[in-house]
């Protein structure tokens, strides 16, 4: 089974943590799952993925103190891995874990996702739980030196067999309950060690080699970011998407800084490869962080992350609330113009960026198509001049305005008005 | 309670570690004990030090594979706080604790010291044990993200109150068991986090006070180094001694680099505040280690080594099994001569060092004594040069030599023939 | 004109720097290109370059001390610009500069390039020197707080219309000369400076501009490396190559260490723009060093280092003295199978790389063919292992053996036996 | 000549930077001499110093451009030397250099200090310039490598006899000159080279040496900070003062700062040996920088400044133009209760900080003299509580308010009223 035959374009997909932090619960997965079915679906949305902590049952209960509670109340089974909630997701029970939830995003012709963290449950390693398969227990796969800067549930796996046995009981339990995506979290960069010391390389690996045991098309996703992109070739061996940020949020300048990110990862974009810009913060978010709120991002903003996105063909994860979406949210998640950019086939290229303007080019040999995005990344409209470079072989050509769905004249030399901050993006 | 009123000159004594590694037992300690007391104590050694994992009782079970068992049979009272292994120390049962061994200690005029690892166990928080006296547990004092790098024990306190109560906890325990001296690990300098991110600033403050409050008079001592010199203040301020190096054995290589290390902690040496060159490896050492051996050392490297100690007044704790140093080993550890450097009064300093040589003055005001000690760091027997700076107000004075106990004249440019490794030193 | 279009493919030459380090002479530099024409021409070799100080009249005289004499005596123009040294070129007198010596290349059927360094000769500065074409002086283009770490010759050149002009000026010459490709040195990585404090960035566009002002196609080369992989965009928008690596020499360690190098940088080939791995030292080196030696690879060394440049498109600069090379030698720089993966369209990729072995593929979809190489790291003998991924849809194909030009039959899962440092390579 | 045997105390004195930058003439140095002999002098200041490139005819003239112009009209004698620049010290000329300014001095009882930048002229390299009785040139001496970050005069000497002749030769001609007091700049710290490649640490050695080779008693002092505290001993052996901070202004920020500065140093100040908290910004300032203003500092500010520097004994230097001080000014400047703790035999140590307070302890054991010094280092008039450790062995003692002259009681558990940003101070 090759990783990169299952994941040839960017995942599009929904992911309940912008909205809910840790809270989630079976019922509203289930109504994001209903709300992408009847409404994104027919344009290539098809993941559902639950976030952090969805073992924890006291997850949210201290979050004026704690985002994760340290020692807190977690379901683990008797093999030291966790188990879903069952106060949150009750369907659960009985050992019947995602199965149940994973089934019903089938049926919706829609596939399902989970977050973990890196390693193995430190209550399970304390308690000296067994691991499935083996006459060792958790106290053996445990690296007790290799912890999580910012999450306290795990440790690390040790570089031997029986780290590799754990890794290949949880990625047995999850292919069995249905699960097509892993975004495996604490793995992708860390604060905490330097990378010579950081154990999370030699687990991507025991991960993506207990994908492979399993048999099942289950899609690895690395987290947080920044990916080093001196380890570029890493990533592309063993994972499908890996974050090129930490974490990114309806803020301007972090908007901005992708440009920077992108520009350093545009070489590395492939069938089964895709550096990740991380969720679209779109939408309703923040509900489960106490502050309720409409995603911070102005009209044009949300024009210039969705095409930067998908010029550069990041995955596509919306963060927002579903079924809380305005009309003018959705006509931007499902403009089928913007999105065939993702398809297999385009390769893009950023040819000048300064602290004031980007542009972006695309083409896709087989359709002989191209794209060109005018980025105005200044406090002021502006105009963006078209270089040769966008047009080598031409002066002239028709192009298709995306947003307007218009013919326009796109010639060389010629300046085209942008607002500030936003973005015209052209397929050709 | 002024720290600095009763730890006037470096405290002198025995510690496990050298010889038993982790697993010293009670009987062995004792024996050290009677030895300390019959042979040493009249020349001012008086500390019997239990270092590291005393709680453990499956310490060195497993050595080929670790020095400290994660995960491991420790022995933890019902406030969460480590208590002696009764297969170790059969009289620490029934809550008794150390008191017995000190009381031994004490009975013999000498005094009691105990390793700790910094911050709580990790199996406490897990189990959520209760803190003495108040109404929180351990998972409240634990920082789960602050851990050891090389021990598996422990987590981090965190700086709050219950952080607070865990650490009176302990020092009330250890000063109703009589401890005269804590010997605090993970403390002094981390490798794991970077000089901001780590715990053990706060840590070393909550235990000096801890200490403070207990009423009782317990030396603070401070590792692993090499301590910071730019927070050279926080240590005078909360700890009587802090390792200036990291484990010091017996290399040459080791040696050779604390000339560079004394050099830079010269004007920090008081009352109350000794910078630590480590364990003296003297005598048998390696046994815990399963290499028991004779110190690599050579008698020219021995004199070097307890004369640096000395002059620059470190202080003193003996590596080796006491009960099998040589005659040549103890006439080292007794020479009044050479030990009445640590006394109150006297102020060393480095006048010169190269990479073949090195010359420390010192200087009593108090009983208007002098010394001075001749390095040789070279490879080859070699002359050092009398500078002008030993003997800034004569030419020529008559000088003891401490170690053969004769009068030598001293003259400004004279070239004092020394063994390779090896020192001359003379008080006058 | 648009840089990318005149460097398809990896530019292929000799360059004088391994044989005669800084010495070389008019007559040697003929010679060589000779060589060329007469032996190597016909497969696509075609640059002769002289490399570092030919404007020194010294160079080499005191080569004990230095190899680049600090205000030694070089040759410079009324306007600042560093012009050959008549002794050693004697047709640059009379205002010639390189210009028969580049005719004499070009009649051959051969292209000439010269070494330059960053920024503006010292002594041009000093003496205030006006700049051609400006009522400035050296002095307003010279940034005196940039300097080459390791060459004592320049000051960087300020981002300003002054340091503009002055870049203007040299390759004005240059063009006029018949230059047609400038190896700028100190320019693509500093280990003196910061990245941030470092001028060279600015100085790589200024650079760019000034060639493309000139009308003429030099070819723009950026030593030495190792190039910041972060900064990928920069390299490819303004150079045509860029080196990865530290000077290269005859070492195992070093080819050793190309294949992460190469590993890292491989999905950032492509027309006008190739990370280069630095001269090939194979044949006669190191007269100028004082120490003329066989290159001190073996002849599997050299089958590894030739395949490894080719598969992933490495430039390809003979270190070696061409008229000294060796029957083995030729043939391994005149093997048409192995040359032809450094034509367009061939796209490389490494999928497999551990302490032992590297297999790398590439595939020309233009053409409808592939290449795979079977590297052996190790320091025997031994089989790599053929995998799926060499082969992704089929089972066994026949393919050729480049080096002994047989047809053998490549199955998955078989293993090829590989000479210890040596390479297997097919084509099919 | 031992250098701790005549800066016994902290130097006082004045230095022309912070009014005059470059720009100083020999009129105006005389000025501020004639003002200290006649009004500071019976206080201890002595010290007249000339501050950076006092041999640059056109120094100040592109002010907007440069504070220090490259390649500028420097004033040079045939040894490489620079001297000053005849034009702003008339007297200079016919080579008597700074003779009749340092007399000048003398006679007014004050002694004369200049400024010199680490290293040997650029332009005495650039031009091959003899050095004074050798056969090498200046060329023989300078490190091509090695410059100064901010101002473009010089090269750093090379590690040989030549540089030490180089550096015997200046400081033969400045003790020919009368100088008393030589602050060396480009030498304590480098922001441009890593500690390890900085060869300010032999030039250190070289200017100490050649100083002792002269047989006058010139005082070094070495800027820029912030020192390293671990080279403490390096400059207590060849220096009598160095800047533990970059350059010092009248910000607030910089002023709370120092106390951490001071609190790393504080044990390493001794006869001879003092580290530097840099001039002090009070009066007038600015005047060369194109703002001629007063000193931002609030008189409490300037309080809290005069007795931090006092009571750690820094050196002295008024940054302010003498002739235009206040009186205010001046109470500050010949305050003999303040200016006493800079004597011979203090020693002072911090016993508390934290953000908002800090406490100063200092004892005269010759003089059985103590003071504290209570500093509010907050935005609120506060109270600072008198610890036990201000008062060990006695609860109350009576005290000399500095400031009011006046007799308070000082007892152990008080508060006492200390304004924002101020300071009270007591001797007892």
């Amino acid at each position: 089974m090759d990783k990169n035959s299952f994941a040839i374009t960017p995942p599009m997909g929904w992911n309940s943590y912008d909205y809910y932090d840790t809270t989630v619960t079976e019922d509203q997965v289930k109504k994001n799952a209903d709300f992408m079915a009847a409404n994104l679906k027919q344009y290539g949305w098809q993941y559902i993925v639950v976030d952090i902590e969805w073992y924890s049952n006291d997850a949210g209960t201290r979050r004026e103190q704690f985002q994760y509670i340290p020692f807190g109340d977690d379901e683990i089974d008797e093999y030291g891995r966790f188990i879903p909630s069952p106060s949150r997701f009750p369907s659960s029970v009985g050992g019947a874990g995602f199965k149940p939830l994973a089934d019903y995003c089938h049926e919706l012709g829609l596939k399902f996702g989970i977050h973990i963290m890196r390693g193995i449950p430190r209550a399970a390693a304390e308690r000296h739980l067994p691991i499935l398969g083996t006459d060792y227990s958790a106290a053996d796969a445990a690296n007790p030196s290799s912890i999580c800067g910012w999450n306290p549930d795990m440790y690390g796996c040790l570089d031997n067999d029986v780290g590799q046995a754990y890794y290949d009981s949880i990625v047995k339990l999850y292919a069995e309950w249905g699960v097509d995506f892993i975004k495996c979290d604490d793995i992708c960069d860390s604060w905490m060690y330097k990378p010579e010391d950081f154990s999370g390389w030699h687990e991507t690996r025991m991960l993506h080699d207990a994908i492979k045991k399993s048999g099942r098309e289950i899609v690895l996703s690395l987290s947080p970011g920044p990916a080093h992109i001196d380890k570029a070739f890493h990533y592309q061996k063993y994972a499908n998407m890996w974050r090129i940020t930490d974490d990114f949020w309806d803020k301007w300048e972090l908007l901005k800084n992708m440009f920077f990110r992108c520009e350093q990862w545009q070489d590395h974009v492939r069938a089964g490869c895709f550096p990740d810009c991380d969720m679209l913060p779109i939408g309703k978010v923040g509900a489960g962080f106490k502050e309720s709120r409409d995603s911070r991002f102005t009209q044009d903003e949300l024009k210039t992350m969705m095409t930067l996105w998908c010029i550069f063909r990041s995955p596509l994860m919306i963060g927002g609330e579903l079924t809380l979406m305005t009309e003018d949210n959705l006509k931007l998640l499902t403009n089928k113009n913007l999105l065939q950019l993702l398809e297999d086939g385009w390769k893009a290229q950023q040819i000048m960026r300064d602290d004031n303007q980007a542009i972006w080019i695309s083409k896709n040999e087989r359709f002989g198509r191209r794209a060109a995005a005018f980025f105005n990344l200044s406090e002021d409209s502006s105009k963006v001049l078209v270089e040769q470079a966008v047009l080598p072989n031409e002066e002239t050509v028709t192009a298709t305005d995306i947003w307007t769905d218009t013919d326009v004249s796109l010639s060389v030399g010629s300046g085209i008005e942008v607002p500030a901050h936003g973005v015209k993006l052209y397929i050709y």
